[in-house]
């Protein structure tokens, strides 16, 4: 079982931990210590050994940090975790609404003498630290640079992981790193660049074509790589988990131990590009003057999938569906009152891990029934877990991280008989949904530009959810990637390759929630009859083949074109994947795809 | 009558101009010079004395720009000018896809080997000189602040404009400029601005609630103003022309003499908030060190209408809708092949005329039929004029400068029997300026949040049009005004009492276009049964009453949502512009405003 129900944070570990921290802090001479939930990767998941949030605060939220001063102990967390923090945090915990409170207005409110706040460089980009020191200007609180004092007072803090590196066959790859490395070089030699320092796991693990085991849920392994502009690229990181791997590198890549980085990098020539947002200060500061801001070189070609990327995902998308399916079915077949939201987890991850390619979930399953459905970024946990009600809608949000391709599906479930303001709320979200997946939209434009066609049934009904409408996704990698997004925050124009989610929701707090979930590839639209001839349009094609729940819609709340869309889908659905599952699993199917 | 049809481009002018100018660049020692098309205060309208590029070059479009060089000199238009480029310059003048290819790069390719280019640093900012600048990097090409090289040439030169200025009455302003001053100077001081230098003449115009007649279309007066922390402006404009308001500026507000600005810049203490995109580079460089880029801070407050501007704004838009119901009626009693563009041009401003609140037209009228209604900025002169035939659309986008307000309404009227393409795009752009309308929005969303929806019917069917859905709106101000916007280029959250057009089109080139234009004004959406009680959200109130040609629409195009607003729009424009029309035109608008 890849999942676990363990209740992780004790909120009465903490002050003790706080307290050691203190005094390391006073030895320091400062007046307090941020510690962020990131790594030196900046990535949603980190190791153990980097969990020092969690293992100073109680928090497991995947984002968050903490300012511990000499007398308060400010827990900055955003919307989804208001109220997990409160389970999770002692009370010498206080928690600060972020971004609505910023770390620097926060800080001068706690000191207004002035003072000085350690950091640790290698957890904190320059991009980070600017905007705080902007917004301490005039205040006389500075930041300093300083050794982790959470890892002075972590006795038994793990070690770094050393998961074994593998290699990224062609056959899912679709291009050698040799010709990777080649492409991304043309690009440092036409901006000038000698250079480019890579310090995300899932770009240099796309650029080198391997993929590793240092973390969970993401099968990532963890270094930093640069790469020069002939196309040889330095990958720092231990040679005991390159073992595997050293034929499919060559000679053009040399393995350098991560020791070495710093005096490697002070002998750079440069200009060097790194991204201002994701690289460690400590590593900006080696290459000073010779750093230049930009773009990580893989960022974009990572996202626009190739063919055989495409090809992959689409593979396991339809075996992961057969597996949702197969729970889907069973889930059906139980009495309301019979199952809980662990064992909807258990059964799922099961009927998943029939699948020799799997090698991961790719993020902890959400399985929320009734309230608990509104929450988010529910994790079940064994205090939490809560019985399938007649009358609730399960909300299941899971994936599966393949050899081939990296899948994450959310479906509502009616357990029972569903209310009529849910069934409601449910087809607005679904006419979202279906909007978004039936778009064609000019090329050149960004997830900003066309986010709000997944929100706008339930504008028009006073309603909205408050997460963006979509993520980038990663070809067996990581299941939140950049720089695609549909959301607000997103500028980068959508191109063809680019694998997002079409996920809007909708939460009513202690109530129920809804979310429904497909990922979908960008592609060139063909021509239509009576268009512009000139004009280039894109469109989404379904990567995620598995039924919406019928009986949660009101079907005068679909429009026409709605419903076409959502009965050939379904038939799809059923063609696809009718001739992969069990014979229940396909009478349910049928009756499940069956047309409106 | 304000709107001229003559033809004002006379391209065998340039050549013997350009080489006066040529003249000057040599005897200036520099290799070209810049002739924008914008004055000292960077709007669209500009005075004749300040249309340097027209007399120039003899292109008269609102923007752009020339580059002339030794021995070629470029003229710099975007997309809705290739056409009128070509019939309005001479050969000698090279017309120049802008902004596909930037100053920069055109300058590198004609100057390989370096070379100086001399600008008026009255008519550039110091963003477009640093844009410039940028792109100009490594090629030893450099810019150089002269005086202008054109004033030297154009011997009859008009003289500055000397407008007399009105006081703009509280009754429409809705706020006195004391109240106005002091609202402002509040939000210097919690910037720490000592003052604020207001190039923009709407936006001095607005603050101390005047208006001028410099410029055609615009009732601003030209001058520089300087907002102190204390509330107190000091205005840079001729004695002359201030002469009956006076009493209106009080005391606190002091005339002084335009050529004592740049001592006065000099002498001001700082910081001081200049607004990087809209200050002379002239004015910028006297503040030196002192000047801090922000924000006009006129500019939001300007955007967001007070009661008794909205209030003005709907009645002007009544009493316009009227003279437009009537011209309408007018032109469906012409048999085709009976009328022409500029008949439509003149009768429409005769009818506007009747309105003693009437102070000049809001810009010059669009009146194109059949295919000239598919160039976006047409302007009918005596050599294009086109008879409007049977099967034409013609698209007519016109308003009104009105004390109380300003109007711009754009109708698309079937003459004779239309054919079955343009009546699906017109029933396509319809669908989205209703989508538009009828949307609700949670507050915090830009144009660019939210534009699509005025395109998506065109996008489903292949087609788009290459304009913003919608610009700002002034309280008899300028009819393009920012920040707000309904455009992929703004990032300003909408906010209650914002005015901005909504109007999609589709322009099939050398066959036809369409256009349809209403003005609404942003507020606060009152809460929906079981909507979302903790969310606000924001809608549309329409301005504009006049009716949309329902000959122009296939019914099963439209939703049955869009059918129900465009008949209850119609029942509102028969209710509101009935008792103000002659009777045959009410005869004709109870047949426009029937349901269907």
């Amino acid at each position: 079982m890849f999942q676990s129900f363990e209740v992780t944070a004790r909120p009465e570990q903490g002050p003790p931990r706080l307290k050691a921290l203190r005094a390391e802090i006073g030895r320091a001479g400062l007046d307090g210590f941020l510690v962020p939930r990131a790594d030196a990767h900046q990535g949603e998941y980190v190791a153990p050994r980097d969990d020092r949030l969690a293992w100073l605060t109680g928090f497991t939220g995947s984002a968050g940090f903490c300012a511990a001063l000499r007398d308060v102990a400010g827990v900055f967390i955003d919307g989804r975790y208001r109220t997990q923090v409160k389970a999770q945090v002692a009370k010498d915990f206080t928690p600060v609404p972020w971004p609505e409170v910023s770390l620097a207005d926060w800080l001068k409110d706690q000191l207004p003498q002035g003072g000085e706040v350690g950091f640790d460089p290698w957890l904190h980009t320059p991009g980070q630290l600017a905007s705080i020191e902007d917004g301490l200007r005039g205040s006389g609180i500075t930041l300093r640079a300083v050794e982790n004092l959470v890892d002075r007072v972590w006795p038994d803090q793990p070690a770094a992981p050393m998961g074994k590196v593998q290699a990224h066959p062609m056959e899912h790859a679709g291009e050698s790193h040799a010709a990777k490395r080649a492409r991304l070089a043309e690009g440092l030699r036409a901006a000038g660049h000698r250079a480019a320092l890579i310090t995300l796991p899932d770009s240099h693990n796309w650029l080198l074509n391997i993929r590793g085991q240092d973390i969970p849920r993401n099968p990532v392994a963890h270094g930093f790589a640069v790469l020069r502009d002939d196309g040889r690229v330095d990958l720092f990181m231990a040679a005991a988990k390159l073992a595997e791997v050293e034929a499919h590198l060559g000679e053009e890549v040399t393995q350098r131990d991560p020791e070495a980085l710093p005096d490697y990098l002070q002998a750079l020539e440069g200009p060097v590009r790194v991204e201002q947002q994701s690289v460690p200060v400590a590593l900006a500061d080696l290459l000073g003057e010779r750093a230049v801001w930009g773009e990580d070189p893989c960022a974009l070609p990572k996202a626009c999938k190739n063919a055989a990327e495409i090809a992959g995902a689409a593979a396991a998308h339809l075996r992961d569906g057969a597996a949702v399916v197969e729970l889907l079915a069973w889930l059906d077949a139980q009495p309301p009152g019979s199952v809980t939201e662990t064992q909807v987890v258990r059964h799922l991850e099961a009927l998943r891990r029939r699948d020799p390619a799997l090698r991961d979930i790719s993020f902890e399953t959400i399985a929320g029934t009734g309230p608990n459905g509104a929450i988010m970024h529910y994790r079940v946990t064994e205090e939490t877990d809560s019985v399938l009600q007649d009358g609730h809608l399960l909300v299941l949000d899971s994936g599966g991280q393949y050899l081939d391709g990296t899948t994450d599906i959310t479906r509502t479930v009616a357990i029972g008989t569903p209310g009529a303001e849910a069934r409601a709320a449910f087809t607005r979200v679904l006419s979202g949904m279906i909007a978004m997946s039936r778009l064609r939209w000019p090329q050149g434009l960004a997830g900003r530009d066309i986010e709000m066609l997944g929100r706008l049934p339930l504008w028009m009904a006073g309603q909205d959810f408050d997460h963006g409408l979509g993520h980038g996704v990663g070809a067996y990698l990581s299941v939140h990637e950049g720089p695609q997004r549909l959301s607000r925050m997103s500028h980068v124009p959508l191109q063809p390759g680019m694998i997002l989610s079409n996920e809007p929701g909708y939460y009513r707090e202690g109530v129920f929630g809804i979310r429904i979930e497909n990922l979908l590839v960008v592609q060139e639209a063909a021509a239509l009859p009576g268009g512009d001839a000139h004009r280039k349009m894109l469109e989404w094609r379904s990567l995620t083949y598995v039924p919406i729940d019928r009986r949660l819609i009101d079907l005068p709340g679909l429009s026409p074109e709605a419903r076409d869309w959502l009965n050939s889908y379904h038939r799809d659905v059923a063609e696809k994947i009718g001739p992969r599952v069990s014979q229940a699993a396909k009478l349910w199917l049928d009756a499940a795809t069956a047309p409106l």
